[in-house]
């Protein structure tokens, strides 16, 4: 095989030049470059351009007042220009373990960095991703462990009369053995998709690792696509791309807390799971909390753990004061006082103290409290942002099943 | 729940408004626009920009001389600014039903089109995707017909001593009957991974598609990663990134040839095959249909059916009139000899009338007849690209286990 593999280098180093010189060329630029030190060069290759950014969470956050309340945004740093026209940035300080994300902006066009082929759909732009290692980012990244699978499927929905696309998370071992496993249901928010939490949540790596370090217990994880407008996400549907978040090229015939008895029963079907309520858990991030929050109480002593990332349990809190809003408040605790009879075994609460729900997080808490509704909160740093539901993941998923 | 509903709806838009401020924003402009007669509109705002062009193979190829000889260059087409800082180019005449990729050079940099969500890595670049319906490249749409599931699962290979990434097709109903399935294992180019074929190759909508048709029988398809040095995609490995094609971060303790036996294994004891060689096919594109040569030749009696695309099936025809090419050849002749004795139901070789690699796919057909190794052999036209190895696929998946 010896001279097939020279003949083979041949063809690489062939293909790979064409490549370089034609449309789908990498590049040959090193960005981000990850120093010893945990500083991060970036670089860009740009001889014509005027104004080089680098824009991600990287960098200090900076206020932003929008009609609905001060944001944090994102930081922006210049690059600076070398005689071969690369632009390039060095982080000033040392970056902490973390899976970081980023653009450039070019003269005011934002762009990918094409020296990274890291990226992931976040709603509808796609971003560069990097990874810090050395700490809490560990968790985040592919590590040498037992791997469990990630499958793609499609699941019926009578309740919406369609077929629906999911990602279902395997344990490693799930394959090559007869044991039944706990169900967690993990729910994106209202930008999102099935492909949030895998994606830009790190869903696989988070749970090979935690189950390879023996802090969670095997279980299968079930993302579903919580817009009952679309089937699938904007890549794998059949239905017309729409660009904004939510909407969608049809009208629901029913909503997803309606019809996720379907998902349920689907798994059900289809897996071996451990049944009864000891055995699933649902959680969600921001729209996906609501809808965790409305379906642990929907269906009756059916989930033991519930857990609301960065949104209020009570829905209708967000819209505190607003005609309306009261009625539906008093509505939903009367099912919470229902859930409470009933029991279950863990209700998180998780928010960061500048997440723009935070207002209505509280709230929801006092109302829970008045009722005497039990329920664990956990205050973090931060906001609205997938590095405060990564780290909720992580906490979260090892208080299950035990 | 109604209450609920148009609370949902308040936060989607608030979030929708603060994410198309800040770092993730979508876009307003739509682009690629596909008018009704299917002529297409790219779109770009960039109001600083001094000169924007899409560069895509919509465009009509361009000569480029290399050393290598002569290449296929995908087009260049100049956008247009109007008042409002937006570039606008229109194919002057519409499309042909495909699946086609692009990308923007704003001032000499190329860049995605931030409008389309619809992207895919291609190599170490990631390109924008769309797709022209009404014709053959429906067969590459999702449609509305029973899907199978995409598994991204890891297995082990004692020979390459390590766990390594492999993506699975199981066809529609595979998990809720008890049916046996042939097997059908399609391998990446050298510049693609286990990713390849799911993403640009649209394998998971062709196999949809033409089994919903009944002009492909349901079947497992197996798309290993084809590179010893690496165990998965750049996106998804333990090790360091390489960029190049090829290469990679550790030396390799064997070649994939040698550890293709562990795959079969894997595949066989984790899934309900149908098994013998009446019931495998291997075929790939590139690096993998020389691969696929080698691999049914070296496996004896273990595929009836054997796919070469673009590539010349006896290897060390690329290197033809170096020193050891015409050893290595007469090498691998011996062994097609014996997979003739043994015999076989398909060898299909399929290549483009202006691939690089054409010629030494014609020279490997001369030496194949001087010895009576029977083949079918499909010329199209066109070069080393996806679009053929679409179409070679949707041509080859129906000859499979008659």
């Amino acid at each position: 095989m010896k001279k097939i593999s020279i003949l083979a280098t041949m063809l690489l180093i062939c293909v790979t030049t064409f490549a370089q010189q034609a449309l789908w060329g990498g590049s040959q630029i090193i960005s981000p470059e990850i120093h010893e030190n945990n500083t991060v060069t970036f670089r860009l290759r740009a001889p014509k351009a005027v104004k080089v950014e680098v824009t991600g969470d990287f960098l200090p956050t900076q206020k932003m007042d929008t009609p609905y309340g001060q944001f944090d945004a994102p930081g922006v740093a210049a690059l600076v220009e070398n005689k071969e026209g690369v632009w390039e940035f060095t982080t000033p300080e040392p970056l902490a373990s973390e899976l970081y994300s980023y653009t450039f902006i070019v003269d005011g066009l934002q762009m990918n960095d094409p020296s990274n082929i890291m990226m992931k759909r976040d709603v509808a732009s796609i971003t560069n991703l990097f990874i810090i290692k050395g700490g809490m980012a560990d968790l985040y990244s592919v590590n040498d462990v037992p791997h469990g699978t990630v499958a793609r499927r499609w699941y019926n929905s009578p309740t919406l009369q369609e077929n629906r696309r999911i990602t279902i998370y395997t344990p490693p071992g799930y394959e090559n053995n007869k044991q039944n496993y706990p169900v967690f249901y993990l729910l994106h928010g209202s930008g999102g998709d099935e492909e949030a939490w895998i994606a830009l949540g790190r869903t696989a790596q988070i749970m090979d690792n935690l189950i390879a370090q023996g802090k969670a217990k095997p279980m299968i994880v079930v993302m579903t696509n919580g817009h009952t407008q679309n089937n699938a996400s904007p890549e794998e549907t059949n239905r017309a791309y729409t660009p904004a978040m939510g909407g969608g090229p049809r009208e629901a015939v029913a909503s997803m807390e309606d019809s996720f008895g379907d998902v349920i029963k689907f798994i059900e079907n289809n897996y071996r799971v451990k049944k009864g309520k000891a055995n699933r858990a649902i959680a969600g991030l921001s729209m996906g909390g609501m809808h965790s929050a409305t379906i642990s109480a929907q269906y009756a002593n059916t989930f033991d753990y519930v857990g609301v990332f960065s949104a209020p349990p009570i829905a209708a809190m967000m819209g505190a004061g607003n005609p309306g809003a009261e009625e539906a408040q008093n509505a939903f605790v009367k099912k919470l006082e229902t859930q409470k009879k009933n029991g279950y075994k863990l209700y998180w609460i998780a928010c960061g103290s500048t997440d723009f729900l935070y207002k209505s997080v509280i709230e929801s808490m006092k109302k829970m409290d008045e009722i005497g509704f039990k329920y664990t909160y956990h205050e973090s740093t931060g906001g609205h942002t997938w590095d405060n539901w990564r780290i909720y993941l992580s906490q979260f998923a090892p208080m299950l099943f035990n």
